[in-house]
């Protein structure tokens, strides 16, 4: 059980900051320079970084001390994923070869365990793909890995910079777009919900749900009925149900082979 | 994320011992004793605890110097659980008043988030009781406690010494007993599974499923039919797939109350 964000990978030194900025930098989670650097290269990786949008902390040199474990860092380690999400572009190419597309969309899942459970479970339901936020994810870490039991590699798993923009762009393509929310009230149950169609599930963060701006885009929410006292259910869980009604709608059958759309 | 099962609570000293020995037996998960240790009232503890049938080791003193941080422990320590589960006697009594019985059974989950979110989840699902071994099941600890987001105390939690005797007994009591495996093989689609009946459904542990023995108390073995590559589903989120079945099955609706059964 000893797992935590502080397993991600990190990589050490000037020349290999450099070479995997340049190489993949959608591997970077965030490039830390010790406090008061100096120097032409380390200010080339920072501005490199800044170009492509990596997040950049300055940290006391003692932490890069730590990180580093005793090796040599000269000043920039990076901490790195252990996957490299597809980018956009992928994605829309792929878009339009799914013939019914079944899409989970994760609006600010932080818990790296969760983020892993949903993509295993996303993986197992037979997805398309899963779009995750730049910001307000969990990085792609090994604990992430881990909990997905390989799913964080074989899911189709695209890094949106905007989601709100995205989900957009994919009703304007015919997909109906679902959130799912932890409250009955004015949502219908998941159970009424016709998932025929194209479709692309929202399941928001463990704290708060889906954001304002996430909802609004939602042609629909549902919600899961809860006959106890607990409030809702773990987002991986809810994620789990809700895709597994999408199949048994669209006919998943024993064999199985049939019904993989 | 600073979470594992070494936040057991803890007691210590052999007034406080007794004391939980005569009146809560059942929270203690394991007394341990100093190696070599000597004195009528030490003694007097081991008895009785192997006479309740609660675990007794002995460890070096220095462990329990280091397990009671400080504080004087006398030669015993006692890891305890957060929550009482129920007796077998009270699970008898109560089951004579559930008219159409819906019990989740857990065989061998030892990871104590999995138990505490197969907790959260069968009591969002409403079930009427959840089963697990005496051994082969995590401690009741606060791992548990947080992430069952509070239903460890809420749902009706029993502590069976024999599992597949006590499937035999609700057998016996007109349930169908339905084992969840991670195989297409041999089983079918929980999707072609009628649970309009009792129904207990049994889940295994993370690494080995089902134990021989209770496989071949099941009625019938289902599976989740999985689509992509990853060869099964959390243990938390089959849970709560193969329940929210059941409850779909036996009509669960929007407003609820009035399928709540």
């Amino acid at each position: 059980m000893n797992t935590s964000e502080s397993n991600d990978r990190r990589v050490y030194g000037i020349h290999s900051a450099m070479s995997m900025l340049r190489g993949s930098p959608r591997r970077i989670h965030r490039v830390l320079l010790a406090e008061g650097f100096h120097g032409d290269r380390l200010q080339r990786i920072r501005e490199e970084a800044l170009r492509l949008k990596v997040r950049v902390s300055t940290v006391p040199r003692s932490t890069l001390d730590r990180l580093a474990r005793g090796a040599t860092h000269q000043g920039v380690v990076l901490e790195t994923v252990v996957a490299e999400a597809k980018s956009e572009q992928e994605f829309e190419k792929a878009f339009e070869n799914w013939e019914n597309p079944l899409i989970l969309a994760m609006d600010g899942v932080l818990d790296p365990r969760n983020l892993g459970a949903c993509l295993r479970v996303a993986e197992g339901a037979g997805v398309d793909a899963v779009l995750i936020g730049k910001n307000r994810t969990a990085p792609l870490s090994d604990v992430v890995h881990r909990t997905s039991t390989g799913a964080l590699e074989s899911v189709f798993l695209v890094q949106v910079s905007n989601l709100a923009r995205r989900l957009d762009w994919l009703k304007e393509r015919g997909c109906w777009v679902t959130g799912s929310e932890s409250e009955l009230g004015s949502t219908s149950s998941y159970l009424q919900t016709d998932f025929t169609s194209p479709t692309v599930l929202v399941v928001g963060g463990e704290e708060k749900g889906l954001r304002q701006l996430t909802r609004t885009k939602c042609d629909l929410l549902v919600s899961i009925p809860m006959y106890g006292t607990v409030e809702s259910l773990n987002v991986a869980v809810a994620a789990g149900i809700l895709l597994y009604e999408v199949r048994r709608q669209r006919g998943a059958t024993v064999e199985g082979s049939d019904s993989l759309d």
